[in-house]
């Protein structure tokens, strides 16, 4: 194994950087025609590493990819998920090098989708090449790739519901997600979900001058403001009606389970460069991404935003914001409680719009299950050390529509690190990372 | 004077095109050769309109155009003030005409600066063609033509004290604000104050992905709506410590003259297609845009703010707010007392900088001055009905810094109506306000 992904590791970064180059942004329009070509490289890629069948699948959205090899039916059967669109790469002036031309520095790849998810999916890709070229396959491998997941999937849940009988599997492996360091190896059982939402406050129907009108008219952003800050109280806690209905205490024994994973409070603090952290009262920073909801402004924007001072009290001002769900929480249930609840707030001199973006609920995967213990067995061979079970922050909604849709566990192998700041200027991949992570997928096929 | 008018109004037009055709913004970089040409046309045309001496006066920032007609030594002196910049056009996209193009439609000019301010100084220079040519002129008169009001004046006020002798006058004279209305003519007899500040949160030192950090890291965005929120409580009233140490209480007697001003609160609610309004509790609209001070977010951004949804976790979020303030208030005491309150309320999580814009103090100027009585008379006989003594909300910070440098009262009578709307959109000034105030400034020179 060692001495083939050594003897190909150059053809492997011609072929990943040729993805990369390929500014597959989702959530903007004028990168459509490069959902397809990237889409086309992924077939093309596939086919090449021994799939029998590769095909684009048109949806309402940005097309699907599907490729598959039937080994022999009587044998299981592995889907693999990932997705090959990126999020978009503002503030570019962040980059120290061109987003979309894949730089290696530093033992790191450095490229918008060197990690998220393009470089993490190309590993399943790989191996997949190793064991069909090695003649040492056994079993049946699917791949699924979508090209939205950045934007929330709202295409795929609705084509896997068409296309049940091409996905059957016996389990759903992804590469999409982080582990706690190197040094620590983890698997991701439970990730949250998502709802995310648009709020945008009206006041006078034109900007005004600040000055005739300051004091007397609501400004919307101030007003704007004033909704943000009440969605948290003192505590932390978020402030929507019924919010917390269904969030699950964890036991003090799952809770003690899960302080186990190392964390260090200081090295935290100094990545971040922050000088405090802060969350829900009575949960530790892990509890808080992992086992908590929360709230975040991704995104506001209002009245005068260029160079010096402009004196107007603008017309409109505009929020995005996300919550994060446990896996007990409904997304469209707290979207409908969100919705209400701001619609209670709004005060009678200003109009208040929400606008709904996707969602999607969280979920958690048994330890016991033979998959999970698959790829701990592969994992403490490549890493010398047994992962960690851990909870995924982050939000991967359509896994949990595939769960619920096809009746099959997802198995989360992410072998990404924090350092990656994906989402972010400069997103990487260790290539250490790349190379472990690589063989750990090819064990995992032979303790499956 | 009639028969001048109609006998010269088209020239007048085109020689108000030819000013309103330059972008003179003075807050944007790239416009800075427009200010030189605006400053060049101008002088241009006080030539024309009789000045003896027109000419450019450099300054570290925009220059300032200096004209005079001496008649006779012995005769009093009128300063007219006016400023040949404008604000940017965002958003350009809610124009119905290219704002630097001027048009005119349904009885109005419509373009940025149409009225604020090259529109309303214009009427000056005609008036003072109409008596220079006529022989009817019976004052020195000067004209001071700044490029710099609309970013905070940062170099009239030195160029003034360097100046001191040439600015010598009795009076200064400016059409830069608004009447109540066409039919309700009003002289502006005060101005507010202001201080212009920019806040800026930083939490952690890059983007993250607010599914892996969310609910356990501080959202610059959500810290920076806390802190706008709890600068106005519940009542209206500004938190800011020490804010409203200087604000005089105006008596029974003082707030019941204000209260005679006409005003239809459904009108104005109508105009402004708001359900209420909104503002500091025991106090009329009128007397909250005149005499109280007040707190407006101008611009306000951070994180994702393109289309679609971004999961990010910004690590930085800005806004842009001013504080309209009564004349007792120092806009420099007003903003050290900001900055210190922002520093004591900043949360150990975040950092918070404080950047100061330009600020201005208000002013008050006597109903009995001679100079408002003859500007009374004037539009009393234009308007056939007599001003009403008005405070206006904006701020001319430039004109308390000449009355105290040059010792000289202002006088404001400005011919602008709410349905311009300045700073926005369609910028636009009615022709019969250009006419009748034109007019009124005429009669002004002869009641003076």
């Amino acid at each position: 194994m060692k001495e083939y992904i050594e003897a190909n590791k150059e053809r492997f970064f011609d072929e990943l950087f040729s993805l990369l180059r390929i500014p597959s942004v989702s959530s903007l329009d004028e990168h459509k025609p490069d959902m397809m070509r990237c889409a086309q490289r992924l077939t093309e890629l596939l086919k090449e590493a021994g799939a029998d069948h590769a095909e684009i699948y048109p949806t309402s959205g940005h097309p699907v990819v599907f490729a598959s090899r039937t080994v022999d039916p009587s044998l299981s059967t592995v889907l693999v998920y990932g997705h090959y669109d990126v999020q978009p790469v503002d503030p570019i002036e962040l980059w120290n090098s061109d987003p979309f031309e894949p730089e290696i520095r530093d033992g790191a790849i450095y490229a918008r989708g060197a990690n998220d998810d393009k470089g993490q999916l190309f590993m399943h890709v790989k191996a997949f090449e190793y064991l069909s070229r090695t003649g040492k396959l056994r079993h049946n491998v699917k791949f699924i790739l979508e090209g939205e997941e950045e934007i929330g999937s709202p295409s795929l849940a609705a084509w896997a519901r068409d296309h049940k009988d091409l996905l059957k599997a016996d389990i759903i492996l992804v590469s999409d997600t982080t582990m706690i360091s190197e040094q620590v190896p983890s698997i991701n059982c439970g990730m949250r979900g998502l709802s995310y939402v648009e709020i945008k406050v009206t006041g006078p129907d034109k900007d005004l001058h600040s000055g005739h009108y300051g004091g007397a008219v609501a400004n919307p952003v101030n007003v704007l403001c004033d909704i943000v800050s009440s969605l948290i109280d003192r505590d932390g806690h978020i402030t929507v009606k019924g919010f917390y209905d269904d969030v699950i205490e964890l036991s003090a024994e799952d809770r003690a389970k899960l302080a186990r994973a190392p964390f260090d409070p200081d090295e935290y603090k100094k990545f971040l460069n922050i000088a405090e952290v802060k969350g829900e009262k009575g949960y530790t920073t892990l509890e808080r991404t992992g086992i908590r909801p929360c709230l975040d402004v991704n995104g506001i924007w209002g009245g005068y935003t260029g160079e010096g001072a402009k004196t107007v009290l603008p017309s409109e001002a505009h929020a995005k914001i996300s919550m994060r769900l446990v896996p007990d929480q409904d997304s469209e249930k707290i979207t409908e409680l969100f919705e209400k609840h701001i619609r209670s707030i709004a005060p009678p001199y200003v109009k208040v719009d929400v606008k709904r973006y996707h969602g999607g609920n969280g979920f958690l995967i048994p330890i016991s299950s033979p998959a999970y213990q698959a790829a701990s067995r592969a994992m403490t061979e490549v890493y010398g050390t047994e992962p960690v079970p851990s909870r995924g922050g982050g939000s991967i909604p359509i896994l949990a529509d595939l769960q619920k849709i096809l009746g099959i566990d997802p198995l989360l192998m992410g072998f990404g690190l924090e350092r990656d700041t994906i989402h972010s200027p400069n997103e990487s991949y260790l290539l250490s990372q790349f190379f472990k992570g690589l063989e750990s997928i090819i064990l995992f096929y032979q303790y499956y």
